[in-house]
């Protein structure tokens, strides 16, 4: 059987502590080298970047492989709402920009990967 | 590359926000010809058909080539509910109506579109 | 035209009642056998298969060909939390277990299955 492909959708802040148990399940399940995982944020949870309890988790994860991909529209927006400013050159270096998330959603699904909406 | 195809899924009102601005950054990111829109709503949220601001923005999104698509069961549960009674043949030209929302979700799944849960 | 395939994925307890009217709509609109459906439930929505009214609802679908699956990690883990601990031998007759709910989301849609988050 081939390798299994998912990229999980992200947009909720109060969806990431499901999101991670999920990514954590999965690799769990199948090991570390049994799938390909993409986690993409966009919209108000892009927030989580900032949060190092968060970013401890996630830079866990990156270190068994997976991809973490943020959209910069939504970091752009998050500094514009007054809420958070991340500098892109400050992000957490296991951490991928996109210009927008939702294209890598649609490309990513047209290359065979599952999606889930945690 | 193949032209994107996409199919986002909107079933709560308070969606319809994301949900139209996710269209309207994809199409700002790959050209309003990169990429084939459709936005299927169901369940309670089809009562935005009803609200003059959001569908000037609909309305907006469909001149430059979006599809808006509307599930006839729901457009009649929200009829019956006593809360708004769109008139099939009143709806905004722009929208198309299929008998069974979910139906639409599967089939264009099958036909190669990715799916977005705003 | 192939048969239709779908995979429905609830993991809030609060959209049961929104994915059981879909898939009745959905059968409804292409018949019992136009579509192979199947309903996997993780995270705390597990819990419904304790819950006589959903049970019921369930009973009646799967009767007519739907597959309802659950994530055994989240019957664990509502046990863990003192919620309620379903037995896994005492599960209505019609409910599958899967070691990981999204292992299943992520191989049915690399089999072909469209994906609806209700």
């Amino acid at each position: 059987m081939s390798r299994l492909r998912v990229i999980f959708h992200v947009n909720e802040t109060p969806k990431w502590d499901v999101a991670l148990a999920n990514v954590t399940n999965l690799l769990k399940d199948v090991g570390d080298a049994g799938v390909e995982v993409l986690v993409l944020s966009n919209g108000p949870s892009v927030e989580a970047y900032g949060d190092e309890g968060k970013v401890k988790v996630m830079e866990a994860l990156a270190a068994r492989g997976v991809r973490f991909l943020a959209c910069r529209n939504s970091l752009k927006n998050l500094c514009a709402s007054g809420n958070l400013c991340i500098d892109e050159n400050n992000l957490p270096a296991f951490l991928g920009v996109v210009p927008a998330g939702v294209t890598e959603l649609i490309r990513r699904q047209a290359e065979g990967f599952a999606y889930i909406k945690p």
